[in-house]
């Protein structure tokens, strides 16, 4: 994670960044279905960052931590000219085995849990200049969803138990990641982009920046939901919110077009 | 390890710094008693990096690896304006508990296996300006050695097994890390300069410069040799160099004077 790249320092806290970095790989550990134990963090920091910086850094690693009782177990520190981490998560399969991305069978559904286009909404108003403070609602919402991620992890492990085949958790984008799910399976997704529901934040920042909030739900990353493959018939609850199916074939499709040959045209 | 600061790339080859960010970690799990025996590899570069610098890279990591069995199992890449790595290492301590930083007594040895201001002779050179081809012998393999360490892995379980009762792998010169295992274990570890055999590489190379041989034995770091503590009376065998004995009181002395109040001239 590279300031920069993945944060700037005048958008986001040194708080807000700790929750991401941990955020981001405590995700990767539930979308094999395990939970996570433990982090390793590796550091890079320029010798003039503020203490009080670094201090909520820690901070922000602790509490998202905490979130799934896992902690920082480790680590390393070295001087570089930008805030750069490293981080390595472990976690805890209870003697299942991991669920991979190259399960997913023709017959079986595609379903996701958690947000989608919330960052990249916050993402668009932040790179629009937009400024929206903290009594501004839905629309300041979507900002703190790019700063902090909100992944289901409880949804990963009850996935493994429901039987899901496939699993990864969306950090380039929907259709992106079920490329990956479609590519490992040998397999086509086609989604139904009718069956989003779309959050209030994504709406509000859609109609504020004249916007189509279902394209931030197909193509924004960084929100880290679950997308899963189970097989059909299985009760999923209310957490996962069915929007797919698995078919023989190659690639992802939406709306029987695919993907790659334009068949969402904000798709890059 | 970030490029600039920990390496550069005139100075190395993408293989030489996939060796070394392998060894370095490689050598923090053996120094815990441990078989080290996977890596996970977070990655940063520039856009304009050489595809043929990064696969050197990969072939690096692999043939340090291949050295204690281990092997690369994953990791993440992204892109940044220089190359940074960020590494993990994880091993298997055959069921011992790991052999911490923590346990020196007084009446106990102090030894070393390894080699020792190796890796600080072969970069003074190189800061010096000094070509040294392929043919200059010794002063070759100092610069090799800044290049490649060759930490003693093997020698990191034996000595678990041989009853160390503290370990560290030197990283940031004998004097500084010896004093993290006098704070950690209550204790003062005093050195006898005397009791180092100086490589050859090292002899070369200060003579080369003008330099004493024994400052960069004391003060260097990168070669991760192992520094450990024993009871007395543990038969070492030849891998293992007694250079020092724990006594009561605190800090690292050699010859008698205390290293923090100018014990040893070169000591930063």
């Amino acid at each position: 994670m590279l300031e920069g790249r993945h944060f700037r320092r005048d958008w986001s806290s040194g708080y807000d960044v700790g929750r991401k970095a941990a955020a981001q790989n405590l995700a990767d550990i539930a979308a094999m279905g395990a939970v996570p134990t433990s982090l390793v963090v590796g550091l890079g920091i320029p010798a003039d960052l503020p203490v009080g910086w670094l201090d909520a850094l820690t901070d922000g690693f602790r509490d998202e931590c905490a979130v799934v009782g896992a902690s920082v177990v480790g680590g390393d520190i070295a001087r570089g000219d930008l805030v750069v981490l490293g981080v390595t998560a472990l976690g805890d399969l209870g003697g299942r085995p991991p669920v991979t991305r190259s399960g997913a069978r023709p017959g079986q559904v595609v379903a996701v849990a958690g947000r989608l286009g919330h960052a990249a909404a916050g993402l668009a108003l932040l790179e629009a200049g937009r400024d929206v403070p903290r009594d501004a609602g839905a629309l300041f919402e979507a900002v703190e969803a790019h700063r902090r991620p909100c992944p289901p992890y409880a949804c990963g492990p009850a996935a493994a138990r429901l039987g899901a085949t496939a699993m990864l958790d969306v950090s380039d984008g929907l259709l992106q990641d079920l490329g990956h799910l479609a590519r490992a399976g040998g397999v086509r997704i086609e989604v139904d982009p009718g069956a989003f529901t779309v959050g209030e934040p994504v709406a509000a920042a859609a109609k504020e920046l004249g916007a189509d909030p279902v394209d931030w739900v197909l193509t924004g990353g960084e929100d880290h939901a679950l997308a899963a493959v189970f097989p059909a018939g299985v009760a999923l609850g209310d957490a996962w919110q069915v929007v797919g199916a698995v078919v023989a074939g190659e690639g992802v499709a939406v709306r029987g077009r695919d993907v790659e040959r334009g068949g969402w045209d904000h798709f890059q």
